[in-house]
């Protein structure tokens, strides 16, 4: 399987939003070739602190791939057939235009003079730089949790482009409990006194920006999985605890400390927030009209049976949507007690339901 | 009804965790009156940020009764049947020994050196006092959350002594998802510089406490409701979010502030950890052993549909372990989509429960 890390730059657009932006980076992985009539293109879009390194192998100073058990030669997401592409996300620190890009009107770092964005937004320049690339036409737009959420506004911008689209572990609309955890999130981030309304230099305020990631952390498995890898184990060896350190604490901690090293805190705020703002209704006339612009095309809803960021039942009321618009919707459903993340963990059930989507 | 506030002083005391504390203030709230042998005594016990006010008239300066339809003339914990005494809780700021208070042996403010305190250190030292009020036996024990965890051990550390013990939304020991939420909390806290390791004056780290607040009321409440209240509305007269503010967010916001104006930071900390170390198992040889002690005594466990915080599942398994070692028990479910303070909230489901203990 060839691995193409890239970047196209779309000179000028104008977001669904309203902003303008100039010289907007699109930073991307492409695996697998188009063929010669750049119809076997399928494009995924990745989730929160994700990357658009799909799959390949770890690669010091690159982001780790993410689904590399799905996307391969001869796996769900064939690269012998398949051109697939992952662009990295607007707002997000992994190369394309992001608040820690340069903003070409000021010479300086966008900071939180970056626009607000949507996911619709951050669909519309993926789809502006697939044309860039010359790829008009789309097999399959495929996401899950955020990347879940770009991939259906690829499809429902675009319908005449995009033949299917698999949403995965994603809801139509973020409800307001997810809200609610994102808004806790922002506000450790700017709490940090070290976090300077986002002027910081370096690392910036990582106190702030961990102890958001590991509220995430909770949000992205479930009670039963932590009940039943931690309980109540105590951790010997830890001394960042009070009163000694519990092992599920301990956990946190870990995925904490991980996240700073490779994430940025303005960023962090930005994709949030993008995340807050997803509603395919909206401008639309509402979530239905917006489904019957993808009718008659294929849509797979994944929804996870533990997860507690984005129930089941969201998704499944998604794919209902969907179908009563006459989109031509399926629901399936990940057993499993690893949450939110079984998406990136219970590869069998996914790849099933994957292969489900791209032989109908 | 006749409600009396007042307070005793244990003059010295070693707690099941064994430390000994001197000096040790337990105020109380005491409804209705003791018979002549003393023998229709009911204790209640409050949850983390609750206090000994049960119910009468709201009082400034006082905080709020939260249990004023079940307690009082006429109401299922009868004040005119039953003496109904709640303490508060050590650790928590309203008047007994905490944090705020001033360690006898140093002359300072406890802070940081209050003693690390268990449910079962708290149960002990109510047990104390009631005895120097007075009163040895105990027609029932009853609490919610926090406030069950401290009821359970009242009845397991001194069987002899209670006849009844009512268990709302808690478990006989906390689960890993609950530790961690708690640990989250206790990190915006101590993430706050204003916090200073517990040295501070005045009102110290409301940034760090407020999100701590915000990320518990998620918890308190549910996926359902929130949907069913906010869903996405925006809140037009709001200027605290960012790119708006949704309805759900001003929720959390207005929690937050509320709750640094009546609470200490330090006292947070320490009453999040207490609930962390609630293991009725530990230092009794397992779980099944420790309800052993209370074999042959009535139990009632309240579970609720939509608690997020303590499973409903989490509390039918405390049941079934009763039961099991030879506890009267009995499992009851409040069916309700307001989450774990549906016990503050659902009042007729519960009081048929708590009806039923106290007639059984």
């Amino acid at each position: 399987m060839k691995e193409t890390i890239g970047s196209v730059t779309i000179p000028e657009i104008t977001l669904p939003s309203g902003v303008t932006m100039k010289n907007v980076a699109q930073v991307y992985a492409m695996y697998g070739e188009p063929n010669a009539n750049a119809d076997n293109v399928i494009v995924v879009c990745h989730a929160l602190t994700g990357s658009h390194r799909l799959a390949g192998v770890k690669i010091d100073g690159q982001p780790e791939p993410w689904w590399d058990t799905i996307v391969g030669d001869g796996k769900t997401l064939d690269t012998k057939k398949y051109c697939v592409i992952c662009f990295n996300n607007l707002a997000s620190p992994y190369g394309s235009t992001s608040p820690i890009s340069i903003d070409p009107d000021t010479g300086e770092k966008y900071r939180m003079k970056f626009p607000m964005l949507s996911p619709r937004d951050v669909a519309a320049a993926q789809k502006a730089a697939l044309e860039l690339l010359g790829f008009k036409k789309l097999r399959a737009v495929v996401g899950g949790s955020l990347g879940g959420m770009i991939a259906l506004e690829i499809a429902i911008s675009f319908p005449d482009d995009v033949e299917k689209c698999g949403l995965i572990a994603a809801p139509d609309k973020l409800y307001p409990q997810a809200i609610a955890f994102n808004t806790v999130q922002r506000q450790t981030i700017m709490n940090d006194p070290e976090w300077k309304n986002g002027e910081y230099e370096g690392a910036g305020p990582v106190n702030g920006l961990s102890a958001a990631r590991m509220l995430a952390m909770i949000t992205y498995r479930s009670e039963q999985s932590f009940s039943e890898r931690y309980m109540r184990e105590m951790d010997d060896n830890s001394s960042k605890g009070w009163g000694g350190q519990f092992r599920v604490e301990s956990y946190l901690y870990h995925h904490g400390e991980e996240l700073v090293k490779r994430f940025d805190a303005n960023c962090y705020l930005y994709l949030t927030r993008m995340m807050d703002l997803h509603d395919i209704g909206i401008g639309r006339g509402g979530v239905a009209k917006a489904w019957e612009r993808f009718a008659g095309k294929k849509l797979l809803a994944v929804g996870i049976s533990s997860d507690m960021l984005f129930a089941n039942w969201q998704v499944e009321e998604a794919a209902r949507d969907a179908s009563n618009a006459g989109v031509l919707a399926e629901y399936d459903e990940i057993e499993s007690e690893n949450g939110h993340d079984a998406f990136l963990i219970d590869f069998d059930q996914l790849d099933e339901f994957l292969r489900g989507l791209l032989i109908s």
